[in-house]
């Protein structure tokens, strides 16, 4: 289903052989209407690639006719010159479907520092223009995938209009989210702005919160295109939880595929006097790579756990803190509590709970387990 | 020569059986004066063990007669109780001594969590008490290793007085410090006051720029007596010349050994704006797990630099970073530069140089590269 579930999208994914194996690597996600609102959320990263600097000024008018992606490539650090390709690439898709490159948004992923070839990528955009259907959005998220062994979509139905949504990411998965391209689509009705602030609440709550390596992309980018074809204008509050689904399921989806895991931790962090933090303590946890160790090694090593805790400026009180391990309250009052030994960590899905006992809020950070086969698949080949 | 090289100090290491093997687990450095000055440096982990805690109130009265140190058990989130177990500790070594518990500081690393176990320590204590001696300084030092393959000491000749050193660490190495332990002497015949000012200065630019891992412990103690037996007042600059090549000996030493490292890598960071952001820029990039891999496979994904460099606060314009690795510029004005198959990454000492291009400041981090071996090390065993 993926992008086109929803009405007024078509999509496509084809092999324009800028990856060396004879894959899927450039997409096409077209709106054909009636509406174009959009919006877009970008990495925080300082060194931005072209595309993203492109795409943020495309999204300052709120409208995006069609989203052309590539993997094989980020166009990261590469000039003048690869912020040149990345207005051609916007310059022929505005061509080829009779448009404005003003409302044409860019994604690009894969190694950084490195131009695109362009020879292989403008003919790629007729190949992927002609094949655009109300079904290839299988197809185009297939071609954005990088080091992620499986696609990533996901849909929800609202009162009478769909949400659908893409996703490719599995390394570099960090704060200001997880290094990641999205495309989100919606068939409802919904202006810019009422965009604008149903994604970043989205993100803010699920990529957000997803940091499986702390590395930080270049390239990071969350779109929401609205089609309006369904005629329906959702409900605000009933519109914010699908998209919020959505995002939630293909950040689930990422954390499960992230490079070499073998656990999907969550860390929620509870009795925060903030839920900034709370997002604070889960993320110093999700990072501390001893943790992460453990937990692929099924200890439950809650002090390395405690020694995460210590380094944040977070509200409390280092004989209050509790820890559980799958339940297992294994610290308490910041020193051993349950029998260990009572914890098991055989599951995949692992839950970590700090419990600060500082106040009433919380927040949950998605991570993964460190494993020598993510060292492998980072350091056998650039990506 | 270790602790025991400066003349007015005693030290002896012993098997109390704290550890599973039968290895040396109990040190003892005694400072028989006539000056008893002393400073300290510890951890910023607001979790912070009870030894700590005791030994930074010791440490307020600027006087140390001897510190006992223990691998075998951090003594760290071990509530009251554990604390009460550092006391007696101290009390112990101060009735074998005939000395005050006052001016006895107590350091303890190993498992977070657990409890000592007093029944063999207590005892432990008149057994290394008994075996002080003036050469006794290598026992001190291999007693105090956990997961370190090597014992670390150093010394300096200055003026007419010496300075030694003991140190280990091995994992858990991070910003404030590398998690480590480190006792270092002198027989110069210096002030509290002024030792405190000299072992400040030599930590922030030696261990304090050690970051091999991100993790902070809750052990961190670095800890400078003087003795004053040589009867030599140093030159203030030479004195705190010689502590602080003691430290960057001993930091070195802790690099080289880190676990499962095979590359010891200089971050370098020039043309900052100011000093502490050339420090952050090297903490960032020193702290990217994808780079670590990338270095640890002789790839020189420079790219995983500046998407490093990208997260910081620092002043730079993305479009003037200069990288280079092992002396091969890669990455000119934030693009593409020299040929990387230049880069020769072989060697197992690794320099990765970062102008901002923003100012006359500069700083370098020191880390490993991440492996396998890291990941099998800390996943196959609590530590």
């Amino acid at each position: 289903m993926s992008v086109t579930a929803p009405l007024g999208f078509r999509a496509a994914g084809v092999a324009a052989g800028l990856k060396s194996r004879d894959a899927r690597d450039l997409a096409l996600v077209v709106n054909d209407g009636p509406s174009r609102a959009a919006a877009g959320v970008f990495t925080r990263n300082r060194i931005k690639a072209a595309p993203v600097l492109w795409s943020e000024q495309v999204l300052t008018g709120g409208r995006v006719r069609a989203v052309v992606l590539n993997s094989g490539g980020a166009n990261a650090c590469t000039g003048p010159a690869g912020f040149q390709d990345t207005h051609a690439t916007a310059e022929k898709v505005a061509e080829v479907l009779g448009d404005s490159a003003g409302e044409i948004a860019v994604c690009s992923t894969g190694l950084i520092g490195e131009r695109l070839p362009m020879d292989r990528l403008l003919p790629g955009l007729d190949l992927v223009a002609a094949q655009l259907t109300r079904d290839g959005g299988l197809a185009a998220a297939d071609a954005i995938r990088t080091t992620d062994t499986v696609t990533k979509i996901s849909f929800r139905r609202g009162e009478g209009y769909m949400v659908g949504g893409m996703a490719k990411g599995a390394g570099m998965l960090a704060p200001a989210m997880a290094t990641m391209l999205s495309v989100v689509t919606t068939d409802a009705d919904v202006p810019a702005s009422e965009l604008d602030r149903v994604l970043r609440k989205a993100v803010g709550l699920t990529f957000d919160r997803l940091d499986t390596d702390g590395c930080m992309s270049t390239n990071d980018t969350v779109l929401l295109l609205a089609s309006g074809a369904s005629g329906i204008t959702p409900d605000p509050a009933e519109f914010e939880k699908k998209v919020t689904e959505v995002c939630a399921d293909l950040a689930r989806q990422l954390q499960v595929d992230a490079e070499g895991a073998t656990k999907a931790i969550a860390i929620e962090v509870v009795g925060a006097a903030h839920e900034d933090e709370a997002v604070a303590v889960g993320r110093a946890v999700a990072r501390s790579n001893l943790l992460k160790c453990a937990i692929h090694g099924e200890d439950p090593n809650w002090g390395r756990v405690l020694s995460a805790v210590g380094t944040t400026e977070a509200v409390f009180e280092p004989d209050r803190v509790n820890v559980a391990i799958n339940g297992i309250w294994i610290c308490r009052g910041g020193a051993a509590g349950d029998d260990r030994a009572k914890v098991d960590l055989r599951p995949r899905d692992v839950t970590i709970t700090v419990d600060l006992s500082a106040g009433p809020h919380s927040a949950t950070i998605h991570t993964t387990d460190l494993t020598a086969d993510y060292v492998h698949e980072n350091s056998a080949y650039s990506t």
